[in-house]
């Protein structure tokens, strides 16, 4: 899996900030993450909010982004670009149970970013991909198989699918898996890397 | 992992169906997950646009359910319900990995009731959980540890969260994944269980 997408700082300086000048669509995305965040997602994305809270017309949100799908993805693109450059998939040799706890954490680090990519999911949005780089990852995990860090399998793809689905799933559910297990959150992480190792370990 | 929740049929039918006469609020209910269906989560729930469709007032809806999270959460209660007296986390010992494969096969027959989950999460609910019996199922994990189903560990905890992370997490990217990687979800299912058997297989 490639995290270029996941390892994304939610901690990044927001696109459009009070100090900078912002675009029209720097502030017209900034617009529609804060409502989602303070509205929540049951609200919805209304255009018309969005456009007053921009202080731009509505007939400019439509031209710059179409729809709501449009907008949301755009604002979740701009997000990713912030903090895109510096985190990457290691591309090093490494065992597969430190390739998973590296991806997990370079995950829950963008987990605002994850959560309203899978909100675009549910809404039947085939965009952003979450393994954008999947050719390049198989190589590498090929690569990995070959000097012995990865326990046999003559099937990456869907050990890749696995690990994804692992970190994606925990990053998402985490706080409600803490609850329902009666665990603090940042015990069940340490815990989950653990075992993360102990199954994955060759 | 409780199957309980997970291992509902999302061919079940409707709570309120146009032969039977429904009450009025399984018809409010049936008014939500069609509105989320046919316009998308992006389109949020607008209680006026759900009292039209049910033909009730709106403030017969704020009455029964009191705001959107309350309405959404129990038409997903009433939808698990209506499937969930045969289907269980299997009770007798059961290797690992047939257990995993057990709980996707269930998780995905009810995609439908975890995506609408997923987004009253996203909403900041802390309900449904996704483990409605983790004590019990610890016991039953601990059980065939001690028959020698499962391989060494001292954390079924965190070995419970990371196959639930497994199955919820594939199961809502399925199709992305999917995609990313260029292969036939269906195919994907397959190969993804016969690597669970890898992997887990004690």
């Amino acid at each position: 899996m490639d995290t270029r997408t996941l390892a994304l700082d939610d901690e990044a300086p927001d696109v459009a900030s009070d100090d900078a000048p912002a675009t029209v669509t720097e502030k017209i995305e900034k617009a529609v993450l804060d409502l989602l965040e303070d509205q929540g997602v049951l609200a919805g994305i209304n255009l018309n909010d969005v456009a007053r809270k921009a202080q731009v017309t509505r007939g400019l949100v439509y031209h710059h982004f179409g729809d709501r799908r449009g907008l949301l993805r755009s604002a979740i693109r701009r997000r990713m670009a912030a903090s895109n450059a510096a985190k990457t998939t290691p591309k090093k040799p490494m065992p597969l149970d430190e390739r998973i706890v590296h991806a997990l954490v370079a995950t829950q680090n963008a987990v605002d970013t994850l959560k309203l990519t899978t909100l675009l999911h549910l809404d039947g949005s085939t965009a952003p991909t979450l393994m954008p780089n999947a050719e390049a990852t198989l190589l590498l995990l090929q690569r990995d198989l070959a000097l012995g860090l990865i326990q046999e399998t003559d099937d990456l793809e869907a050990l890749h699918a696995i690990y994804a689905a692992l970190v994606y799933g925990y990053t998402l559910y985490r706080e409600v898996f803490a609850r329902d297990l009666g665990l603090d959150a940042n015990d069940l992480d340490k815990r989950l890397q653990d075992e993360i190792r102990n199954i994955f370990n060759k």
